[in-house]
């Protein structure tokens, strides 16, 4: 038998790591960012959106070589043949703003921005290659104040977004003290074997969460083989400096007089480390005046941040009630959003140290977790009321009635498909409507309307076995004049709503 | 001289045919972008956001070929070698959802999505790569409920964003209508010689605004040679041809019995016209159930939007206010969107028809036109007030005042930079601050504060001459006593804001 030629179609699909977001999270998102941004408004920021792809050039860090352009960003040419990738935060591209528009911004300079950012990385469950961030930077502020602002903003951010006194707090620290520590054990200068054993010691105090001291002490000195057997090389220190270190990370708690004694044991006279004891003392006190408490933001020298770029205060904001983990233990839900000062922003472009600080908020995750709090719930749309096709001659008078629904600001919509009662019904449902309008050939010849409500209907049916009882009784329906539609409908809305 | 080693640093610059959004436009674009939102939620349609790129096989119409992927899109390869694009329009991404998700999707299924397009296109003067769509669609119903809905909300869209009765009209055809006066003249069927040659006509009658009807008579018939000389192939129609598609396209008004005579002259027992003008007139009875009238929604037979794929009801949102055209001669405002029938929509993915119709609005256009109009100018958020740091020995106490403020909803700021009094004045007038507080070494004394109202100040400095009665009479300020700050700030910031 011959066959057909074969028409080849395309598959439909999503492509790798990335996802589409139905209604229900569109709406919570809009609700969230809203909030975040009546925050940053309130403090005197204002918005700013740049594109979705930048120069290769001008985002730096990831410039691609010829012919693997897509090391961790994605990448393409454009027709002038120059490179532009996606992306990847929305700091670099502050950056490039910054940097371009510098003499005609107000200084010192204060935006947020929220959007999709793309990593071009190994996708896994949770694990998108586009996910939203939001970020707020003051550029061309020294610190502490600008860096207390950010701070507040960040735990006001929580606070309005529903989420309990105690169940966040945001981490400061400031890595200049840490610098003082390390100087004090001979890690100081910009000699790159240095730079990267800086850098190693960081990494290494950032895993404390994870791995516990015990794990982080062999990061600091030799090494550490993982369960796996991987071995990771480790900073290379002695036990003195790993132990100096490791009582420096267990200063935690407010800035009361005695941790700032123990600041000053660990520190000494480095003065890199004095300043950064002055800048945190600094912020403190801000924040105290603005009527913040150790339990909203407090002071923890274990926080870090692994990023090499910060040269100041650093901060993480944390959810601490309890949650699944990956691996089905429970844990806090952990980090949320982090940010700190770097003050080398735009310096690749303009060649001058232009101080900055900043914080960006991960949407997606802070997202998973309001859910998980059921903070976003109350706050969605209602369903619409769906008015049914019972005669296709009558369309005008459905539309009618439909519109007389929307002008009472009833959600309201009229069947538009082509299908019968029993279809009808079951979209109805599936729309979650709490209620249909009926009007059939008995309804137009008395004048009337019948309202099923369909909440009520779902309650009732499960204490109704008899099935013809339940036929005839007609249970959570209503037949009103046409003049009563209107109200009949709003009080059946209002009444599921309030629940 | 020996020179230094010269730094490269990369030139900061948005790329070609990007921009940046400023705070005025991000805050304008959210108002206007929410209105249009409320309507379409107010239709129950549900929101979807699907992601930046899609495959390019399931994009569709620019399927990359190996050696130039870029035709009219960005392509780019993801780490598995498959060709991803960004998405050129929210039509293309919708049909590769609706394919995947087919059968757990309500049916009909509206949806709305807004976000930004890419096209890799030469960009000009007001005409960018990235600029931001607002469509919305629904698919799995017949004509012609659902086409009227989607006319009623492109009308209710531009209503609530306060444009005029009478400055926007949604004209609405019918292409079957269109394609039953072709088959009258002998243009009909599958063969890819008239498939063009239907293109071509199609082209030809959307040019009408532009050419006028001797203008598209010649591309009707032989072909047209424009001012610059360049000749443009037409249709090949003969003289009676050409006229008959020319009348038909002056049948402009409503649904009046006179207009349908006219139809049925023109398309006379074509069956593929008749249906046209019973869709046209089930549309127009719907449109008046729902108050509609034909200033709003009118029926015009030029309008056929260019594109081959629309296969019924096709309809275009037009801004009729006189405004200054690019070269500089007056003319109407013009269109900010359109849409209509495509019964092809996932066709391509599984074979079977799906009808589908649905409108876009051209956002950053109509944003223009709202500009234009000065419809967005009083959604603006009111400029903060800024708290002056005279004595940084000082800062808590400015943090508490600038923390009073904001806990009353005055959108309040501490200057968070390191400059003196003068830069921090000018700073103030750049914010557009409607006043500043200023509490220096006799105010901390006094317990007290000054308040000086920069709006009022700016508005008596041009009454007066004299530099030291300015100095010493110190306008438009005020001192009162700690306590009586947030009141004081806020009688000033609601004065200007009522203005």
């Amino acid at each position: 038998m011959a066959k057909k030629n074969k028409v080849i179609r395309p598959k439909a699909r999503v492509p790798r790591g990335l996802r589409d977001v139905r209604a229900h999270e569109v709406r919570a998102m809009e609700y969230m960012l809203g909030q975040i941004r009546q925050v940053y408004d309130s403090y005197g920021f204002e918005p700013l959106e740049t594109s979705a792809f930048e120069y290769s050039d001008a985002l730096g860090k990831f410039l691609p070589d010829d012919d693997r352009p897509n090391e961790g960003v994605f990448s393409f040419q454009d027709d002038d043949d120059q490179w532009v990738s996606l992306r990847y935060d929305l700091t670099a591209p502050l950056a490039r703003f910054v940097a371009e528009n510098y003499d005609g911004l107000p200084k010192p300079f204060r935006r947020y921005q929220t959007g999709p950012v793309w990593r071009n990385e190994k996708p896994g469950p949770g694990r998108f290659r586009q996910f939203m961030q939001f970020d707020a930077d003051t550029v061309g502020a020294p610190a502490p104040v600008a860096d207390a602002e950010i701070a507040m903003m960040a735990a006001d951010c929580l606070d309005r977004l529903g989420i309990a006194r105690g169940q966040y707090i945001v981490r400061v620290n400031n890595r200049k003290i840490l610098d003082g520590v390390l100087e004090k054990i001979g890690i100081f200068g910009n000699d790159p074997e240095v730079e990267l054993q800086r850098l190693t010691v960081l990494r290494a105090i950032d895993k404390l969460d994870r791995l516990g001291p015990d794990g982080v002490r062999q990061l600091l000195r030799a090494g550490r083989k993982d369960v796996t057997g991987d071995f990771t090389k480790g900073a290379g220190l002695n036990d003195e400096a790993a132990q100096r270190i490791l009582t420096f990370t267990e200063v935690t708690g407010s800035n009361r007089l005695n941790v700032l004694a123990n600041l000053n044991d660990v520190v000494g006279d480095s003065s890199t480390g004095q300043e950064g004891i002055a800048e945190r003392a600094g912020m403190h006190e801000l924040l105290e005046a603005a009527g913040f408490e150790d339990d909203q933001i407090a002071f923890d020298t274990s926080v870090v941040r692994g990023l090499g770029y910060y040269t100041g205060p650093v901060m993480e904001a944390e959810l601490t009630f309890e949650t699944e983990g990956e691996e089905g233990g429970v844990g806090r839900f952990g980090s949320v959003g982090g940010g700190g000062r770097y003050d080398g922003l735009v310096q690749r472009f303009k060649g001058i140290e232009i101080p900055a600080t900043g914080f960006s908020i991960g949407v997606s995750r802070l997202y998973t977790a309001l859910e998980h709090l059921g903070a976003l719930s109350t706050q969605e749309t209602a369903a619409p009321v769906i008015v049914l096709v019972m005669d296709r001659d009558r369309l005008a008078d459905y539309q009618r009635m439909t519109t007389q629904l929307r002008q009472a600001e009833i959600r309201a919509e009229l069947y538009v498909g082509a299908s019968g009662m029993r279809a009808q019904m079951k979209y109805a449902d599936r729309r979650g409507a709490p209620c249909v309008v009926i009007v059939g050939e008995d309804e137009f010849a008395a004048g009337t309307a019948t309202v099923k409500d369909l909440v009520e209907g779902a309650e009732l049916s499960q204490h109704i076995e008899d099935n013809v009882e339940w036929r005839s009784g007609r249970p959570a329906q209503q037949t009103v004049s046409r003049d009563g539609l209107v109200a009949c409908v709003k009080e059946i809305v209002s009444r599921h709503r309030a629940k």
